[in-house]
């Protein structure tokens, strides 16, 4: 049957094409039937017997499209790795599957605001934590502050519903600064978000950490490990491709935002009822704990209060940049959702602030201030209680997801304008920017190890860069309405200058008063990655310019004769080398081999010797190395040749390949470090004649 | 005049033949003038201007030697490390400068005594911290104890007599094993001596440093890097290549002896003349502190005290390794120099063991027994004691340098016989075998760091591996006597015979005493050695095997015909792809490139329309990659390929290579991986053509 020359039914498949006899350009042959890839004893070829197993499909003439049978890895081990991934990270995707699920509001405030609302889980905290420095009997400062703190979240929601409109397409700081504020800004802006990126993460999962060591103390010892493990398992998740996903991450988020805005409710509830001693919606309770001061009530402390605050406005520009995720009206959408994240994320954080001040809760270390509200609300460590600080821990692990989103997508667009290493712009087997995963992820478990998973040593680094990203993006945004100039852009304008003043001035204070306690670290780090990027980018400009090609082959220095000069390094006459001669000599009709001698004493009779019967007509230098050295008498060797500078010198080496990995160690260690001093010298060709080994 | 044909003085000089005009074989050209290697802007070369510059010397048609100016590096960083190494470590050496100094007895006795005399300063110490485990009432029992120790080193010390004497060239355990008893025990006697190698090293440091801790106990904190520090110090003397160098190590070696011995002279009149209250010669004096026992005065523990002591006997071996060392006649006066260090050691071992029972000294942390007895035979802590630490301490640590002269040995011993990788065989720049040198220090420091530099935790691990080797060493020679049968024979084969069966009795001993506190490890290390050594063996056969030049063209897999397949992989048409195309172009007619299309919707008519005009005989396959991997299709596609089995495919690769380490990070990646698929794939020759980017 087989044997039996096709007709019928197969003729005129889309299949055929692969069956027309080719003989130039080379070209696969993929007849069913053939002997092909995989895993054979003696080969590493397989009989390719269904037409689902033919590794490409014919697309044209000089056209191959590969299948999924040509990602099939051929060796034990890269099969074994095959499978752990396909495991862990799931089968690859095609990038023609990489269409987008749009998303309703419902799911979009979800997916968006995770970050923005569960700093509301940590900005109190922060507040009293820098007024009680001055003792607990100034804490009622925090109230005034948290609403300053929600002045200024409208005044940038505000500013950022004009990006959403402008920018359909996402606005996201890097973008709008740099189209609008040129190069160096928009390279500040990327290089602030993709600092403080890093720091949501670490701060999210820390406050997680915290929150579940609040309601289970005794998993004080084990904070760093577990931090450790929630982002590695972020990472996993976001490897595998499984972005945006609305269904997943609504729930979570609703299931704070009820347990969160339940306690609300019932705190407020118990003071108006006067169910708490001493205290009502306008008059605080005597505070739980007396603490002395130990620094004075000053302006500065309250602005450093302030500053502490302001971290619960990251999170916020998450919605601009996403623009395109929303179903149409995408811009309206996307605003609609910006107020209502606004408006919980105002409730949430107000609310547990008054109660915070009128609870008479002092921070301390252990347990969280949500955690003491959450206490005191519900009455005890009840179900109520146990549902809270469980639903903060999860929104707060799952808050670190924007940054999972937002820092490989800033990562791949940076790439993309050559600011960053190639890696960032590839799309891995699941269409995840899997460099930028990791590469986050990696510097996010450093940080949280060195700062032992500690908020408060991780904050004062923290919303600085969030901030200076807000004032260029705003900024950004002026310039735009003043170029553009549709109707109502002086409106636009207006309303985006004074964002990018209050912004400036927040980012003015913030690094002010947290500069000391670590602020200073990120000042020093922004300017330093926006010198990296932009030696990355000079790097990649001048590697182009150095590429060029132009015309005549005189520029390309190799002029291609038969007697092209041709160098063989040879150790021994073994099989390896003899292949190696043998390549050489079909290349040139100048090819001489070298024995290098390192040995003192060596005889070389026998060689020279057989080397005489066996290759007459090429010729055997024999080079005496007094000082044992192999490499550096070879390289001054072909240093002092005389060939002209457009003749290329290509040098034949024989290798040996080790089937095992530990055998690499017992061969090949002077040919390895050879082969790299080759790369670098000019005008010289490499050609290496492998020897596998069994 | 320099342009003036060279006549007179020049002429007939042997530098003449390096001006002989050369067309084939390819020959450097060194005329004096010409530009040659070294750094200049622009260029890789220098002008030679003295024939003191030049890198080669003709040796004959086809053979020339290098100098030290062909050592010379080129480039920036390579002159900085070759600095660097020339500062630490000395000139190269050359291979012809190699004459070993032959050594004086009283020479040759410091050289190699210092590890076995050293082990005085921690034997007695050892014997009296097993025996304080059953109370400070049983510590007088150390006495003969010690007195056992020296009978078994007085047999081992007969015993060696006889190998010495058999083995002029150097009677190794190794090479003594397996000559006599086979492959497998001279394995194991290699390993065990390569384990105890190690110990020696990290033992006799930790003992040093403890020496200096109990001169100065405030340096206690500093334990570990004082070690390391010192383990970095031997190591980077041994890489200058100052072996055996009598006259650095004498001095030490004597100075310890006087100091020492002045010690138990002193100590010993004190008892004698009744200054110590309690205590003569036959009495000892009440213990300094109580113990209470925590163990049983058993059989047990005095087998365990035993087996700690028997450390003094490590070293021993060291004179018979370095027979050929001594001047003429060899083995006699190498028998001699070993019975004075049999006598020195066996002096010092047990007056220091009398003098710490009589004393009633009692072992305890922070303060080494010889210390103690010290402070009580000098009266104090007066300059004698002081001179007897800080000897102690130099022995100790020199001590070491037995390990550092005889483990690259045997390794490279072991490396020629192939049963390590080749580098403990290659001698370095200054003809010490750096690799094994490197190899020890870095396990060493290990050791220290994992063992906190302590003594007492290293000695449970320490002689096991001595004593094997000395037993496998004694049955080897009693082998020997029976094959040679000289005359005596029977005489020498039973001394050795009474040799192996006290050792191995010792070493069941030691290792059933000490293995549950550590000796272990070493039991389960040295057979693993042993199954290692062995599969490095079986590797570098088959090898060798496979690479077995066989008669025939056939064989070699290796048709060359002007057809023979190429394939370029082409990103871009940019000046490095160009050149690889241009030299594939000219290797064979039948060239085809490959643009892997990784990005989904790339428009490829651009490359397609330029390839086309430039190259219009060479076809360009477009293939797409739906997975947007690069690799996985590139190699499924050659697969694919119909090359008969006997021609090569050749794959140009195109290569940046970048001038900063950190540039690489953003090239190549692709390349370099793509390199090391093809190498492990049969008949491929990979030629890189490299474009330097400046």
């Amino acid at each position: 049957m087989a044997d039996q020359p096709s007709t019928g039914p197969v003729a005129g498949t889309p299949e055929d094409a692969n069956h027309a006899p080719e003989t130039s350009p080379l070209a696969p042959d993929l007849s069913i039937g053939e002997v092909r890839r995989g895993q054979k004893p003696g080969t590493r070829y397989v009989r390719v017997t269904r037409a689902s197993e033919r590794p490409f499909l014919r697309q044209g003439a000089t056209r191959w499209r590969a299948t999924l049978a040509a990602e099939r890895p051929t060796s034990g081990v890269g099969k074994f790795m095959a499978t752990v991934r396909r495991t862990l990270f799931g089968e690859p995707i095609a990038s023609s599957n990489s269409l987008e699920e749009r998303l309703t509001k419902v799911k979009a405030l979800a997916v968006f605001s995770s970050d923005a609302l569960s700093s509301s889980a940590y900005a109190t905290e922060e507040i009293l934590l820098a007024l009680v420095l001055a003792g607990t009997g100034h804490l009622n400062v925090g109230l005034p502050i948290a609403l300053a703190i929600i002045a200024l979240l409208t005044v940038v929601v505000l500013s950022y519903h004009q990006t959403v409109r402008a920018y359909p397409k996402g606005g996201g700081t890097y973008s709008v600064a740099s189209e609008n504020l040129g190069r160096w800004p928009g390279l500040f802006g990327a290089a602030s978000l993709l600092t403080d990126y890093v720091l949501t993460v670490a701060v999210s999962i820390s406050a997680g950490v915290l929150a579940i060591e609040s309601a289970i103390p005794s998993l004080g010892p084990a904070r760093v490990p577990i931090a450790v493990g929630a982002v590695i398992f972020m990472a996993a998740i976001n490897l595998r491709g499984v972005r945006e996903a609305g269904s997943i991450f609504a729930i979570p988020t609703y299931l704070f935002i009820i347990g969160f805005g339940g306690m609300i409710v019932v705190g407020v509830s118990r003071l108006m009822l006067g169910m708490v001693p001493g205290a009502s919606l306008a008059h605080s309770a005597p505070p739980q704990a007396t603490v002395e001061a130990t620094h004075a009530f000053t302006v500065f402390l309250v602005l450093r209060a302030f500053s502490s605050g302001s971290t619960a406005l990251t999170g916020v520009e998450a919605i601009a940049n996403g623009v395109p995720a929303f179903k149409p009206p995408e811009s309206r959408n996307a605003a609609i959702t910006m107020t209502w994240m606004a408006v919980i994320l105002g409730v949430l954080f107000s609310g547990a602030t008054l109660l915070a001040v009128r609870l008479g809760i002092v921070p301390h270390e252990g347990e969280s201030v949500i955690s003491q509200i959450g206490r005191l609300s519900f009455g005890g460590e009840n179900a109520a209680y146990y549902y809270l600080q469980a639903t903060t821990a999860l929104i707060l692990v799952l808050a670190a997801n924007t940054a999972f989103n937002d820092f490989p997508r800033v990562g791949s667009i940076l790439a993309k304008d050559e600011y960053l290493p190639r890696q960032f712009a590839f799309r891995g087997d699941r269409l995840a920017f899997s460099f930028g995963i990791v590469v986050l992820s990696s510097i996010s478990v450093l940080l949280l190890i060195v700062f032992r998973a500690d908020t408060h040593l991780l904050i004062p680094l923290y919303a600085v860069g969030v901030f200076i990203a807000f004032t260029l993006s705003q900024f950004g945004m002026v310039k735009h309405w003043q170029r553009v100039r549709e109707s109502n852009w002086r409106r636009s304008a207006t309303i985006n200058g004074i964002g990018a003043v209050m912004t400036a001035i927040a980012a003015t204070v913030i690094a002010a008063t947290k500069f000391m306690s670590g602020a200073w670290i990120v000042l020093i780090l922004i300017p330093l990655m926006v010198l990296v990027l932009n030696s990355i980018h000079r790097h990649y400009q001048s590697a182009r310019k150095q590429l060029v090609l132009a015309d005549g082959p005189m520029r390309l220095r190799l002029t291609m004769t038969a007697d092209r000069p041709v160098i063989v390094p040879v150790s021994e006459l073994n099989f390896a080398t003899a292949r190696a001669v043998a390549y050489a000599r079909g290349l040139s009709t100048n090819v001489t081999a070298l024995h290098v001698v390192t040995e003192e004493g060596e005889d070389t009779t026998e060689i020279e010797e057989a080397w005489q019967e066996r290759y007459p007509d090429t010729p055997l230098i024999i080079l005496e190395s007094p000082y044992r050295s192999f490499q550096a008498p070879f390289m001054a060797y072909i240093d002092a040749l005389t060939v002209p500078p457009d003749v290329p010198l290509t040098i034949v080496l024989p290798e040996f390949v080790a089937a095992r990995w530990w055998q690499g160690f017992l061969h090949n260690r002077t040919a390895n470090r050879l082969r790299d001093a080759l790369y670098r010298r000019p005008n010289t060709v490499v050609v290496s004649v492998t020897q596998q080994l069994a």
